[in-house]
């Protein structure tokens, strides 16, 4: 077998055999096939697509390239969520503990942010001395002890999808549904749970720009997952705002706690879905009694509690969760105030979520997580002029400055309403 | 300018600017851009096309991507001819003797055979000591004195071609037409003869197996070179069979000497036709007169001293021209025998160009010019069984013998005859 005759088939438009695709991930781990066989295949891939066989072929492929989590030791059914990212998209810190709650199992692998999205591994820094690597011995004992564990992904999970990652970062084919699908459930499938919800958002602040392609992606995920013998789901969720109102790590944990307090939002919504998604295919509840289960482990107090001894399983400070007041606050907040009247007609989400990692300093390696973006609109608000509308937090007044315009920009007033979708478009099972 | 972006853009069908492509091939030629990145941006052009614009932006920059050659110092127009390859594809050696009996200069630069097609290159070193590397002074000398010379190309010649043409030939986008236009019109506007005609083959054992992709071809490149300021011409010539009567480096010379001598056959007809193209082009003849100097060149024997004295001049042993008795013969010759009566039906010229390239042993380093295959048939000859209808000339019995099945599998005997088309399907200007 040879790749250039992969490469050819996929040129031409037809489907590379289990085989093939065997071969073809086997060569890339192995080294054999070189970057620049591997980066035109890609291309073709994402130019000509696959069907779904194909797309299983590859995610199952591409799961075995390395480590799978072994849940034996693990009594009962272990459940996971993922999200395909999102701006103040902080779901896991609220599903995770809702569920666990409720005596369903959750292993749960977080990877940082990728480009406007920000990711749990970031956010449970917050938490002074959270270790997010732990062994799987310990991550399994996590589990068994307080019901779920949320760590990063292992060095060997999945890594072929790491290197077609990278090539595909850096030839222009990460926009493909085959290969975006392969790349989450290949995780997914390495992670192991025998339930998956997935949460598909669509949008001006997701990866996912239109709701066709999310749809697309959503019903490719599902039917991967079902192929595996897994029990599957996928949300799909408006985007065009974000989810939460704030932006950044320390302001997404404290909408995290709130939320887990009693607060009633967009964010709450979503969560509640996801963890009605994980409770009633994990076996353990009807969806009525999921929806009063969700309620009642949030009025009680048990989810709070359950989020709290998560951290402290990690080895994390947890004190914040219940004092607010030693919540760290930003050096410098600088208030944004609209200049005109009339409504928020759109909400440029992708630009605030870069926004927010430039001014965590995120890319200069030492992380601020007290920086971010609160915002005091959502879309369709009514405002007048020098209403304040959102608000930087900054580590110093000079950061806050230099943002303060493209913030502005991005909370775009206009005279009529946009019209809006539903939040939750779809279920797809 | 990122290559990304670029990659992205095609990727997405959009066209590349003048200046992106710049940057391409540029990038390719420093080595900033990486092979992977590379052979991406070829699949998405492989895959997406370009238009002319694009088409002809890329021939520009590679063809001055390296040496330009330089006719100041020749008096009068120069011409080139190219054919895009085929089996028995001998009309360099009949084409330039003519046209420059006639007083037109001839600058050819020929390369050696691609996969299944003879190089005109491998043919001259059946005439002993000719020198195929001479520096660029010597060649124009040659044209002003001899008035034609055959070279190969330079090392650095369109070197940006030598490096797109290695990554596509392992990453499947060799089949493409801008990417094919743009590498052989790069390597002609190089050359930079002021007139040039193309023969674009179409069929069994040429790379364009429809007259469809032939025109397209022919079309992009006729335009890319008025585009440049050439004078320029295509011809789309019938390949379903061999055009001469033998595959192999010593049989093809033969066949070429035997049209300068007069003979007629197909062989004969296209050579002519290029060389009426040529003519007229130069400025020198109208179609007319061209047509009847083409023929007194031949019947004077002038064009055969004309190759004599072009072999002369690189330093060649020209005897066996005049002394046929003097070319050297195959140690071993296998006849080929009809298995039954019928008319030939299908001639497998791309199995019959491999066949012959192995007898020669090229594969293997040391060439064997005698060895080939001579075709007593051609399609719709009516032949009884028994009849001779090829001859194997070999090296031993053994290479021979390895063969045999092949040569008679590639001459299909049926009881219809094949529905042929015109040798020369079309002239594009």
């Amino acid at each position: 077998m040879r790749v250039y005759d992969l490469i050819l088939k996929k040129k031409n438009k037809k489907a590379l055999t289990t085989e093939e695709i065997g071969f073809f991930i086997d060569g890339v781990m192995s080294g054999k096939i070189k970057n620049y066989e591997t980066s035109a295949l890609l291309m073709a891939i994402a130019i000509n697509d696959m069907n779904i066989e194909e797309t299983f072929d590859l995610t199952l492929k591409m799961a075995h390239s390395g480590d799978i989590v072994n849940f034996d030791k693990v009594s009962g059914t272990v459940v996971d969520k993922h999200s395909t990212g999102g701006v103040s998209d902080t779901t896991t810190l609220i599903v995770v503990p809702i569920v666990a709650s409720l005596g369903v199992k959750v292993a749960k692998m977080s990877g940082g942010g990728l480009g406007f999205t920000g990711g749990t591994a970031d956010k449970l820094q917050v938490f002074k001395g959270y270790d997010l690597n732990l062994t799987e011995e310990q991550f399994i004992n996590n589990i068994n002890t307080v019901g779920a564990s949320i760590i990063t992904q292992t060095k060997n999970f999945a890594p072929a999808d790491k290197i077609l990652y990278e090539l595909r970062n850096l030839t222009a084919s990460v926009e493909s549904i085959p290969l975006i699908a392969a790349s989450i459930m290949s995780k997914k499938l390495a992670s192991n749970a025998s339930v998956i919800v997935l949460d598909v958002k669509f949008g001006e602040g997701a990866f996912m720009k239109t709701l066709a392609q999310a749809s697309t992606l959503a019903k490719t995920m599902v039917e991967i997952g079902k192929r595996a013998g897994k029990k599957v789901s996928a949300i799909l969720t408006d985007m065009n705002e974000p989810l939460g109102s704030g932006i950044g790590s320390i302001l997404e944990v404290r909408n995290a706690i709130n939320v887990l307090s009693g607060k009633k939002n967009n964010l709450a919504t979503v969560s509640k879905r996801l963890c009605e998604e994980l409770l009633v295919l994990s076996g353990a509840f009807d969806s009525k009694t999921a929806k009063k289960a969700i309620n009642d482990t949030i009025t009680s107090g048990n989810a709070l509690i359950k989020l709290q001894e998560i951290i402290r399983a990690h080895g994390g400070d947890d004190q914040i969760i219940a004092r607010a007041e030693l919540m760290p606050k930003a050096k410098f907040i600088k208030p944004i105030y609209s200049a005109k009247e009339g409504f928020v007609n759109q909400i440029k989400s992708e630009e605030l979520g870069y926004v927010a990692g430039q001014l965590s300093g995120k890319k200069m390696g030492k992380i601020d997580h007290t920086a971010g973006i609160k915002l005091f609109v959502k879309l369709n608000t009514k405002v007048k002029k020098g209403d304040k509308i959102a608000e930087i937090n900054a580590s110093s007044e000079k950061d806050a400055e230099n943002v303060a315009a493209r913030v502005e920009d991005a909370l775009v007033i206009k005279n009529n309403k946009k019209n809006k979708g539903k939040l939750i478009q779809a279920i797809i099972r």
